[in-house]
């Protein structure tokens, strides 16, 4: 294997680049533009040799101090926890500048075929330790995940893990209904029925 | 032109058929299958023959009556009034097997660049005698529109057309939030904000 | 089930219209524009009621006569005939204005699985009965069949057909290479074999 | 603009990876899979320390020579030249083990806006004195070009260039027809024009 299809191989790693479209990629950074494949080489290696995990909510962020900008800003709302799946979702979520709670990044969602977060390789000790240094102010923990098979079911098994750990705390799930685009004509029973339930 | 280019181009007229499948079509009903040509002629008469709209809620129907099934079933709820843009609607709230109450059939959605339900073609005058006839029992309407700009247009609009009509009934529209399949990730600000605030 | 469903199912049973478009059609048929409804109904019956076979190609035609346009043309050349699966691609070749021949409508491919024309339900008794009466003028024979597992499967039978009957008339096929909007880091290898020794 | 960011907008510059894609993958490498990351750091290192232009035909290739593999093959045939726009080309003729012959890369396609090879930086130079060179033994040059317009007016710029150069080596083009996969149906009428006239 020369060289060029090695590179081609590393390309085609990548979640969601075909054979073809790695080879083409590979071309490309050699011959074309090699200034696009030093800059990608750069970028790599600073965001890898840069990288820390937030102590308080494990998401990543680059600055030198042991908890991000957000579990850092006095401003934010220490009585609410929202929990999602990574760091994109926070992300997601920030974006909309609705929610100005704190996060916690659980690395992922509960495998649809295990009912206990002790068996994952989620950050189950990380949210305990959360959850009890927090306790005196935290009065909600927003359950922030996707309305899928996946997210609902690691919303089940939070709420139980939740649930033998405090029952002070108050729990919730965000609400469902019609989303932005939904046709009445297209939408399926179940949206509709929280839908129809959540009518205001 | 001859009656196949004619035939091809009264397929290519239906909403949703190209030229080149009509022209297919059109060569597959004369040669191929007479059978299903002639079942499409029986089928088209039929329906058109024995149409009728619901005189309560505009709805199509076929049987003998004056109005539909639906309107006519005591075991309705009467203090419910759904409102929806048209029968495709209606068919898909009713198959979710939620609601029980009753509908009105506006007949499609208010233009975008209209403010007001008189100057549509909607059915204003058949929606106020329905709600004046039924104004003891009715004590909710339901906005069974679309999350979309035409839905959200059309629900304005309604709004305002009612409160000048009543002040006593309830109006009321489906909830927003996650919809089935919603991933966080990929979710807008808009739904993201009614999930946020519809969370339970 | 009623006249919408009997109407739905009917237009569900045509090639290409998926049961959500059928119902959208019907309705749309009933309600917003019965006269599109008319029309088509009224083209259906001219087309089936008007339509001929040409006793020499087979095509369809619709004038009063005993052979179609192309076939009575007394400029085309009579001494090449064109096979053809279907009026379809009989038209897509005559749009090219490219050809000058005769054509013999097949009505269909030969199944994968059957190696004789006589076990198939395609005109090998007319196609049969257009050779002998054709044959003093009849030089050469195309065999316009697409470049797909039936098309060439159909040529291989037909070319065997026309062995037994005749060693006198030339029978080709059309050429291979490179089609318009084919870039060559995508051709496959079939056809860049038949582009590389069919260059000039 | 943080480390992240930065990844990101190195991913985002690669050709066909779009901005969420590229966030996904910079979080993927960044946390999930580092030695993936690593992986391809090395790979576009070494890809672009090792890599090589061919004296004779300018493609690329890896080991330590002044030409690359096909050029230094004492079985392929010198007297026949193929001239591809890239890399890729020439390795998807390759693959078809039809072509014989050695190939020159021209380095891209002529804009469609340039009829002359010398105001483009295409590899005219290497062009005249790789044909100056070989100009003995060499009887065919191939145009080895996609069918499409850049393809076509690059052939039509290529062929003036070598009919100033030379009268005496020929010059052929790809053959075209059907390709694999074409349907007579939907096949365009400079596909069928060629089919037709190259049939046999």
């Amino acid at each position: 294997m020369n060289q060029l299809e090695k590179l081609t191989q590393a390309l085609n790693s990548l979640p969601g680049l075909g054979p073809r479209q790695a080879k083409r990629l590979a071309l490309y950074l050699i011959t074309e533009r090699q200034d696009i494949g030093q800059n990608l080489i750069k970028s790599l290696e600073e965001a890898r040799d840069d990288v820390h995990y937030c102590q308080k909510c494990q998401g990543i962020f680059f600055d030198k101090a042991d908890t991000c900008r957000i579990c850092r800003d006095p401003d934010r709302d220490r009585s609410v926890l929202m929990l999602v799946e990574n760091d994109l979702d926070k992300d997601s979520v920030e974006k909309t500048s609705v929610y100005r709670g704190l996060y916690f990044i659980l690395g992922g969602s509960v495998p649809l075929t295990e009912s206990d977060l002790k068996n994952t390789n989620l950050r189950q000790e990380q949210l305990k330790k959360r959850l009890e240094a927090d306790s005196e102010k935290l009065q909600e923990v927003i359950l922030g995940f996707s309305y899928t098979p996946q997210g609902e079911h690691t919303a089940r098994v939070i709420t139980k893990y939740l649930a033998d750990f405090t029952n002070r705390i108050k729990i919730t799930t965000l609400g469902r209904g019609l989303s932005v685009g939904t046709e009445l004509e297209y939408s399926d029973a179940d949206t509709f029925k929280h839908a129809f339930s959540n009518r205001s």
